[in-house]
């Protein structure tokens, strides 16, 4: 494309009227689709592009955008959704050819990204990195949505060249699609998703792949706790491959370390299976599932426990679970505890902190002994 | 309770009517409690014991049985349900306390209780093991249903001395609760578990464990693969301590062979980031994800593709789903198939293969393209 086409104005803009702002999104797949929908909802002008011609008709026939090429110079964003390894051809291309635009891509590895556009000794002042926490074991266009990304982390990683207003424009398309911005160090990123996904990643596939020397009447016993532990094997092998291999090196760090665990765990249960390391080792297992924050990032909510004594009469649990129903506030968990000396027990009512004085009011009121 | 008490009538039983079939469930957290629920409502008569009456309490009130003494000579069935290293001396003492009744056990490994009751030199004609697949990261009877094992294997361990009627009580058990009834050899079973349970969940432990050494900043972009990985090691430690120290040998055989092949992964990944090795390991996991059958253990269905070109025509896609809707067949996925020669795309719709004749003749007589 020659730059006197890519100024051609293209037919007369109404004075006063604000031209929508104009993306790229390169990449039709789940995650570029579902930029593609963000942003036209928020009010972009995006145009799809994709070397499979079908999967940029499905994106634009689910609202993406639509199939027919922008003017250049009106494009203000770029951004590249494609597998890792044709992300660097793509960023400095785009860079030449979208000569206002800022570009940024949303693969999961970063460092390897940069380090070889700055080979190729292009001027990268537009080009910021980025990466949206979202996506799915699918592929594809099909499965598209606008709100793939709501209340999603999605990390920005600026270098030292990016301008500032390249990366306020990675910041704009954050927002446009209602997800959380975070913005990070290159390898700072790199190291930290090596450990929360391409490590449990890797021993998801382990876990999968032994399961080829498993005998088939074995999986007939297969419960939720294998399916779980290997769902994420289930991706797409040729996409992470490439994610891997562009994060080896950290990737390593955290492999080694848990190998490490491993051994020691094997080595716990030789000396003796029933013991205190191993139950420590489990313990510990269950204080890492607490350091994940809740979904979507939201930080962990603490609770406050209303203790309801359980009555020994007949019929008293169902009086007491229509009393909790009828005071009207949401219980987030009910658990029971048991005195072992009174034998006695009582239901413990977890429900936010604002709520906890009114519910333990209440329940007294309707002549429950509150503890 | 002496033998006299136990003998005693209770009660006239008018003429003619049959009296339910009475069973003991001893333990009622999530697995007791259900099976009581379950037993109710396929009519049995059930008695509820737990060394928490608090527990038995709250499973009675959602249905699970009553907390009142049985006459022990009509009990025809005593499940045990507690903790695994609990088990070997309640069953030996259900099978003094309860004279007619078959006892089984429904913990999750086998050998170790069977060698237990052995050495204790009490008659086992009425004891056979079983084991439910189905359970919970939760615990407790709070959460108990009676469909908890509709549809799920439970698997019976009859040993050499096990009495054939003895057998087909457990077997009554199992479909009184809705379950598949699988008979398995006791070594058989352990073993298979080891591979199925016992080997993801330390896996899960192992990464879970690891999050305490990862800086609480990058377990913000902690996605679904992570959440999914290490959910089950969020299961009560204390439980699990038990569960694997009654089933060492077989776990450490599987977990030997999974670190040998930890340490190739680690290997090839130091050979070469990008390589061929890598790729096999990861499309080995996905052949591993394969080889589990559908939930429930329903055999994984096979569908057949209708595939229809996707034509360039703006609107197209849309008048296409509309179309597939109409036809009325249910299309279990969708995916985009993409002819790189031709550019041209396709939608392959999964049906059952039933329906596949029938979705294609609709889709040609509306106009479409079926390849």
């Amino acid at each position: 494309m020659t730059v006197t086409e890519s100024r051609a104005p293209q037919g007369p803009v109404p004075e006063g009227a604000a031209r929508p702002p104009v993306a790229v999104v390169i990449g039709t797949g789940l995650i570029g689709a579902s930029i593609g929908c963000a942003l036209t909802a928020a009010g972009f002008q995006v145009h799809l592009r994709d070397h499979k011609i079908s999967h940029a008709r499905v994106a634009a026939s689910l609202g993406a955008g639509v199939i027919e090429a922008p003017r250049t110079a009106d494009v203000g964003l770029v951004v590249v959704a494609v597998p890792p390894a044709a992300i660097p051809d793509l960023v400095g291309h785009a860079l030449g050819s979208y000569p206002m635009a800022t570009v940024t891509d949303v693969g999961s590895v970063k460092a390897g990204v940069l380090h070889a556009l700055w080979q190729r000794d292009i001027p990268l002042e537009r080009y910021v990195g980025s990466h949206p926490m979202a996506g799915s074991h699918q592929s594809g266009p099909m499965t598209a949505r606008r709100d793939l990304f709501q209340d999603r982390t999605w990390v920005i990683t600026p270098h030292r060249r990016s301008l500032p207003a390249a990366v306020q424009r990675v910041s704009r398309l954050v927002s446009a699609c209602g997800a959380r911005e975070l913005v990070m160090d290159v390898d700072d990123h790199d190291a930290a998703v090596a450990r929360v996904s391409h490590l449990p990643h890797l021993l998801s596939v382990l876990m999968a792949g032994h399961l080829n020397a498993v005998p088939a009447e074995n999986l007939v016993l297969a419960g939720q706790g294998l399916r779980d532990v290997t769902r994420v094997a289930s991706s797409d092998p040729v996409l992470w491959e490439q994610i891997l291999a562009s994060n080896a090196q950290a990737v390593l760090s955290e492999l080694r370390r848990v190998r490490d665990d491993f051994s020691a765990l094997i080595d716990a249960i030789e000396v003796a299976p029933a013991s205190e390391a191993l139950l420590q080792r489990l313990e510990r297992g269950v204080a890492g599932t607490q350091k994940i924050p809740g979904k979507h990032g939201a930080p962990p909510v603490h609770y406050r426990q209303v203790v309801v004594e359980i009555p020994d009469e007949p019929g008293a649990l169902g009086r007491l679970f229509a009393d909790v129903g009828a005071a009207g506030v949401n219980v987030e968990d009910i658990s029971i505890e048991h005195d072992q000396v009174r034998q006695v027990g009582y239901l413990a009512l977890s429900v936010t902190p604002d709520r906890a004085e009114e519910l333990a009011v209440l329940m007294v009121r309707s002549g429950w002994n509150v503890g």
